[in-house]
């Protein structure tokens, strides 16, 4: 029925007894430590904040926080860990009260059980995504004037992550749940049963914390840092194509029509996602209404028109479920990619 | 004594029955209405949202509600209102309350008394400045994708006010008591006596809605705008010295040291004094600790050395207090521009 | 023969008793004179120069020469000639006996024929590309500082012309004997039998004023206009995008690996192609050796990766002969394309 | 007289039987060669290309011949050596015929008396700038697209000389003699004796290889290499200041009126001055007329209305007679620095 996608996107945000901040990390299984820690270390040019056995712990040029990325030693590659951050520590019994009402399941960690983190608490959300939730983390100097220092883009900050599902209106309303609300969507144009495709939800008042969009699932998309401007993005093309390293560019840089981002997406050598995002907006006043577009409308992905690589809608990062297998994943009954044929670069 | 400012500084900020969402808008008084027509919509490309027989209202171009710049025809040049957005209706009886507690002057008006904007309340707070807050005001469509309309830098939404204060550390207590806290500050190098000379204070999680500088006051140093980069910001300065405008640029293009901002200062046709504003960074951590400058580190207001022009330290907007008339202001105690004799441009 | 190639490619220019200087215009012919001025003019900002009853002659924003693009109302679309500077109204006499001894079909234009032009020379080259020589040319003021009226991009000169050429080696020799030399090249791996499939010929000490790639032809594949930098390119994107007209967009924006270029490509409302070139970098040394790209190199035409859609190598503008009708094609023996079939974006 | 600045700069350039084709390097008399080595190869990011007992031979990352800037270490800084890239070898013997002619001391260097260098010719123009010829040098592959290398700006190559002259008109009437021909001038208003105090002259079909500049001479004024666009030259100073480096940073970053660049102006440990140059224009057509500014434009310096320091128009390297002595200067009859003494920064 038209209208129920419009209703939804703009439901109110849910009042709840926790304050999630924003999305601020996550963790990557991969199944070569030392080829990870080439590819964000040294040609991303990410700070390297601790190391273990079998892990490394990266944060961004502007982060004050341990670490936001997590690149851990394992068979196969899955993203484990999706992080954020939350006010205070009672937040997350709150946070664990929520779940377990839900009927999820939910665990406890201990401060300093991760390098640089406190008091942690796990849960898997009703489709299997590994979230997380931490309220205290060490801090660093932030280092985002040591212009000298910089190497890529840089990276300055984590912004966000995208799930693939394949129940986007059902995950949607979860998010409603926590207090998130819809800043952009995307819906088909069929007036008897308009379907929502992919969702831009947030916290924190800019585009997005979370975006699900339509796909087989549940699967991490992408993560994505914040570069400072479009030059900084276009650097790092020039500086990973400069070195023979064009590969792992996988689509862009171009502009999203949806949240205005000016963004490449490159591949890292397990194959997951990570996008160099710039511009966005603020969305942090009561009365911002969601921005719609038509899964017809070429603008939507690309603004500029150039239709996406298919691998870049098929392929993502499995999850982990409370075993530390992969999630099992189901199709999306609905498909949010441009459904034109001819083919622009 | 030492300790103190950094005392202050990092004071959390207090647990308030309101919630201020940002520095939203101000109303300028101005001695000819057309040559600041021309000067904001015009020159800078600013959109008018509505006139009345005596005022404009302007919006940049990413914002939606009705306007955050007010420009209404005076017999003298000042500030009038410095405006904020809080996040319901009920927040303004809850403001009034707090203010009339300390036994400040407020005024209620009527929604719609002003074109666009729900009720509103006006205060004086005890220095004189005409603070202001609304929860509602009309939605436009946002802009900021028209960028073939878009001229100027272009500007996209208010971001912050900067005061001249002459008692910095006593207002920055009184605005600790709305809610704000402080990102960044400059303060003295004497241990025995280290003072505050500038406090950046925030409630969204930026550097700043409000800093609080040195001088003169209560008066408006400048408001400033949201620019999506530094190109954007030397494309504003070719093209107002390319249509023969260059005397309206102060000061820049140039980096601060605080807040990171690539900015650029222009002077209206009143010599009200308005930032273009880009960069910033994300502060919203409850764990996010001010950073301090010294007031003789050369990089603190100028990160690529360049030594301000004194009439940026020294002029600034009146304010209109109760009565309508600009509010007597007296000298600061302490000097926050860089001690250096020597210039540079 | 291994070393043919790279010896084609190092051949110094001849000496010539004329001196061309630059590519420097082209006329098309259009069939909708009014859709093309919109384009030109309007979607990318070009200044208009005259008008006649079936023409347009335009300009970009450094220019001083009366025009660079002249826009001819016509049954068909076309390139109907592809224009240079010469030094001295002698050379064109020089040129003509040097077209003539080749037995080249000429014909010489008196003064003021053509809006703002002097005498002009034009000539068949040996496989139908129609080109035309000028010296004088009515003079402008340049307009690249009033960015105040700048729209678009803003388009700022003419730069180069990109001929789809079926031998390419053979229109290679021709242009050696006019003064050209060659700055970089692509050629096939086959050490026995190695191709040049494109090269990029130049007079003025830049990348080059005319390429010829491997394609069917003789036809015009691009004529390019010089943009500032990268931003101009992106800002020009961003504008036909934010005005709904992002179909004109058909490859880029993106960095070539030759040239360093960075570019993005746009069809006109017939479908004739202008590339919006920026970078580039010096040439004059007369020991500056042509730079050699392998055909199967990914980084060769994308720097950064990614494949141009088949129509940017299969479409080109017909070119026409002196009886005013499109000059016969003949397909390339050899094709530059890049041979991968995973199509990216 | 009225007509007589202009007159002169509309003089074409002589006809020679020599071919100068554009300034190429420079050599510098430094005090403490592992200071200036700090500043040109770390914080500025050349490229090394050889060193010497007493001498370090650098070049830009785009550049292909073996260096463009050489340090020698010496009790006294000074520029020893202004260079300039001819088109063949026997141009140099031309050359010194001219000279000769013209009664000054010439010397001859055979191949390989400096490294990297074919046989070179010396010469001291009568007002005692050394200026230096050569017509081969060593070729490296050009590291342009090595982004993934580069360092602060980056420094791509060699631009042009700017020289602090007494007798400005003088001096040009000697660079018109050496086939030099001026695209842009500054002169006084007076009508009864206007005075050119400013005069950019070229070769290559660029903005200038060559600034004569009012002050006191003979002087180097500064030397500018080219840097890709505006955002490299903010990224210069960015990166300085980041690693605690701005007080090297004299003016700017800005945009000239004249020649359209934009610039920042940096000082090394000598006090040499180095501008780092983007944007300039295309001025090889015969009929290129100069551009002329009044020395009263307040735009002319500073497109956008900044005042330059006094010590950018009073401080600069002074040059080395043939005795190896510094050559006596003089003061300039006129000043070319905007007469305003109100300070901008």
């Amino acid at each position: 029925m038209t209208g129920s996608a419009e209703q939804l996107a703009s439901t109110p945000p849910a009042s709840t007894p926790f304050e999630i901040l924003r999305a601020a990390f996550v963790e990557l299984r991969v199944t070569d430590l030392a080829a990870s820690e080439r590819f964000y270390a040294e040609l991303l040019g990410m700070i390297v904040s601790a190391r273990t056995d079998d892990a490394i712990y990266l944060r961004g040029w502007e982060e004050r926080q341990h670490h936001s990325l997590i690149l851990r030693r394992a068979p196969g590659a899955a993203a484990a860990r999706l992080g954020f951050r939350v006010r205070s520590d009672g937040d997350l019994d709150a946070l664990q009260a929520h779940f377990t009402a839900a009927g999820l399941t939910t665990r406890k960690h201990p401060s300093g059980a991760d390098p640089g983190m406190g008091r942690r608490l796990q849960v898997w959300d009703p489709w299997g995504w590994p979230l997380e939730f931490v309220a205290e983390m060490e801090q660093f100097q932030a280092q985002h004037q040591r212009f000298d220092l910089h190497r890529g883009a840089p990276l300055l900050r984590f912004d966000h992550l995208n799930l693939h599902a394949p129940l986007v209106e059902e995950a949607f309303r979860f998010w409603l749940g926590l207090g998130f609300h819809c800043t952009e969507y995307i819906s088909t144009d069929d007036p008897a049963d308009e379907r929502i495709t992919g969702a831009w939800l947030t916290r924190k008042p800019a585009v997005h914390d979370l975006a699900l969009t339509a796909g087989t699932g549940p699967r991490l998309h992408h993560f994505a840092y914040w570069i400072a401007d479009p030059m900084g993005v276009l650097r790092a093309c020039d500086q990973l194509a400069g070195g023979y390293h064009s590969e792992v560019i996988e689509r862009g840089p171009g502009r999203h029509g949806v949240s205005n981002a000016f963004f490449v997406y490159l591949r890292d050598p397990d194959g997951h996602r990570i996008e160099l995002y710039s511009c966005d907006y603020y969305t942090g006043d009561p009365d911002h209404r969601p921005l719609r577009w038509s899964v017809n409308d070429p603008r939507c992905r690309s603004f500029w028109g150039a239709r996406a690589p298919d691998r870049w809608y098929d392929e993502s990062s499995v999850v982990l479920g409370p075993d530390g297998e992969p999630v099992q994943t189901r199709p999306a009954g609905v498909d949010e990619r441009d459904q034109r044929t001819e083919v622009f670069a």
